[in-house]
């Protein structure tokens, strides 16, 4: 039997007022009515307070043809929101719980989950899932009845989505919900960035694991980029190289720690790393999803102990050309999604963190918008004048 | 002013009876009298006990065109020794001094040796040396008195030799003359594989740092991938898989702890390797300096954790291609000369495990030969026949 939540909602179909559907590739999302079914077993149903628009939104958007061109589809995956009802078997949320939802599942009880080290989870898997995991289908449908597919898992870009446990994360009520909306990013993949914060900070913190005294290049300075940065700077890294197309962004990155900054357009970025740190830096991150500038990161590291991360999705699928004979000189290289973070241990302890102000979240947040005007956040991202951009729910 | 030895030869030049002189490339050895100069500042000049046969020094003796082709040359760079003399400014050695030579440079002084990450050394560098490393001449001539060309900073196959303090490692004189040879051994180049215990178990524990219960995989079961089957056996791992095209490798595996085998020309690795690891192993060595190999070994990891490390030096600049999909589930590679072990403190180390017995050498010596039968030792490593055939100096 159905538990009985405040709002007498638990259970039934909730006609939705705004939920931002894209019904054909590249065009503006439109605000409809639609209809959300109630969670079914290990789901629950969560009434969104704010999004954001990450990258690999935008990318899955363009996507015209191919097995990822789904539509009618209603996206979005970095949220927070508070739990509106549960489905059977639930026991770890309830009715008016803070949540994030989260593109990469964390079932905690396959063996990767349990382990200590990376964050896959080889249950649910790491495939960029459309419709709910558990039975493939979706919990949307428009007011003719059509279904409207999912997004990442997510489909933050509603008033209501219904999400899997594992896909959840709940946070301190105390957290406010401009900022926990941030935490809840992951992968992208698109053209380019993977983006965000929590990316960022993790692959510095877990993955590189980077040192007081150590040089940091990053490739890319992005949303993950930046916090990459911030996560460095955090770590007492001496130098913070920031390579980046764009020379406006040395200005922002200097606001997380970008000590210096190349621009590859006007110098060869691997002579003067080297250069500037005698002999290649400690820590290089690749945070684009370019295979040539992955290359470029590996190379830029010392011999020895050159660690270089790769968080940039590469779409094109070119594979990685390393030098074998670098590598035999004790250069090493890793990646990972989400900044190897297993999202229902990591995400509180960074959440309570930024409570404390050890960590910078402000300086991400370049614009605020209302649901209503979310294709102006769409439009932002693509003229490169937003980092990131808050979209409130009404 | 020259400090007299016991045998009144120091500071002069010793005429050597037993030298054995590569006069033209993949030719057979000549046993030859030849001159070895007395050792300048931060050298020493070494009466070598025994030696054995690498194949980076077949590699190297079938070399007959470009820098790497040098001749009249003498090969061999793992022995054992006892110091015949010091040159100026040498404090770390005296005469009587049981020794091993290393090809792989530790100062001791410099940013690389100072820190406890990786084995490079930034002053000498990791360049395959032929001279002696401060001066670049040679210190052997000819009785005609033709230059006769060191190789790899170690040049073994002589009654005596010079080497720089940077090459070379004291070790307790009670250890076992014929067991310390085998200490000294390190990189090959070879179209195959890089060589020796040492690379092989400082790969397991200090590059890899193999656990309790993890799946390890080794493509390449000569000296080197025996070695890390070794090193994953004393760490407890739970699967040692041998890969090598020689049905008859399992048989000495099992000696090492290699628990199943594959055979690449029967049976697609990759997939037996994630069937039986359910998805993939811990922990992948490739051991012959082939890229599409290192792909597969890379590729046989399991998401999340797998670690992949390139022992094998690639001669034909083929680049690993990596799918960076897979690097982004959070495998990682990397690779290492000799191990990542450092000479001066690692090798002291090792040599004090085996005569604890901690550490089984002795299954790596297959045969012996008198210095006058050393192109029998060829032979046998040619065909295949040997793992390490000790050369006894006379």
């Amino acid at each position: 039997m159905e538990k009985q939540n405040r709002s007498g909602t638990a259970g039934k179909v909730i006609r939705c007022k705004g939920s931002a559907v894209c019904r054909n590739p590249g065009e503006p999302l439109v605000i409809e009515e639609i209809m959300v079914d109630p969670p079914k077993a290990w789901e629950i149903r969560i009434k969104i307070l704010c999004t954001s628009l990450c990258h690999s939104d935008v990318t899955f958007w363009k996507i015209s043809i191919g097995p990822f061109a789904l539509f009618p589809r209603i996206f979005g995956h970095e949220a927070v929101g508070v739990v509106e009802s549960v489905g059977e078997h639930v026991e770890e949320f309830q009715e008016g719980d803070m949540v994030v939802p989260v593109f990469r599942p964390n079932c905690r009880e396959c063996r990767d989950c349990k382990s200590q080290k990376g964050n896959g989870c080889s249950i649910f898997g790491d495939k960029l899932v459309a419709e709910m995991p558990r039975d493939g289908t979706s919990r949307f449908k428009g007011m003719n009845g059509e279904t409207l597919h999912h997004f990442l898992s997510v489909s933050s870009f509603s008033e209501y989505t219904v999400v899997d446990v594992v896909h959840v994360v709940k946070i301190s009520s105390e957290f406010p919900a401009e900022k926990a909306c941030l935490l809840s990013c992951g992968v992208s993949s698109g053209t380019s960035l993977m983006l965000m914060w929590m990316t960022g900070i993790g692959a510095a913190w877990k993955v590189a694991d980077i040192e007081e005294g150590s040089t940091v290049a990053i490739f890319g300075l992005g949303a993950v980029g930046l916090a990459v940065a911030e996560g460095a700077r955090l770590r007492g890294a001496s130098k913070i190289i920031g390579v980046d197309l764009n020379q406006e962004k040395f200005e922002i990155g200097k606001k997380f720690g970008v000590s210096e900054f190349i621009n590859p357009a006007t110098c060869g970025e691997k002579k003067v790393i080297k250069e500037i740190t005698d002999g290649g830096v400690d820590y290089s991150f690749e945070c684009i999803g370019l295979a040539s500038l992955m290359e470029e990161a590996f190379n830029s590291s010392r011999a020895n102990w050159g660690k270089t991360v790769i968080l940039g999705v590469e779409m094109h699928n070119t594979p990685l050309a390393i030098n074998t004979y670098f590598l035999l000189r004790g250069r090493t290289v890793t990646g990972c999604f989400f900044g190897g973070l297993k999202a229902k241990s990591d995400i509180p302890i960074l959440a309570q963190k930024y409570l404390h102000k050890e960590i910078n979240l402000d300086g991400f947040i370049t614009h605020e918008v209302n649901f209503q005007d979310i294709n102006k956040a769409f439009d932002l991202l693509l003229e490169g004048k937003s980092l990131r951009c808050i979209i409130w729910m009404d």
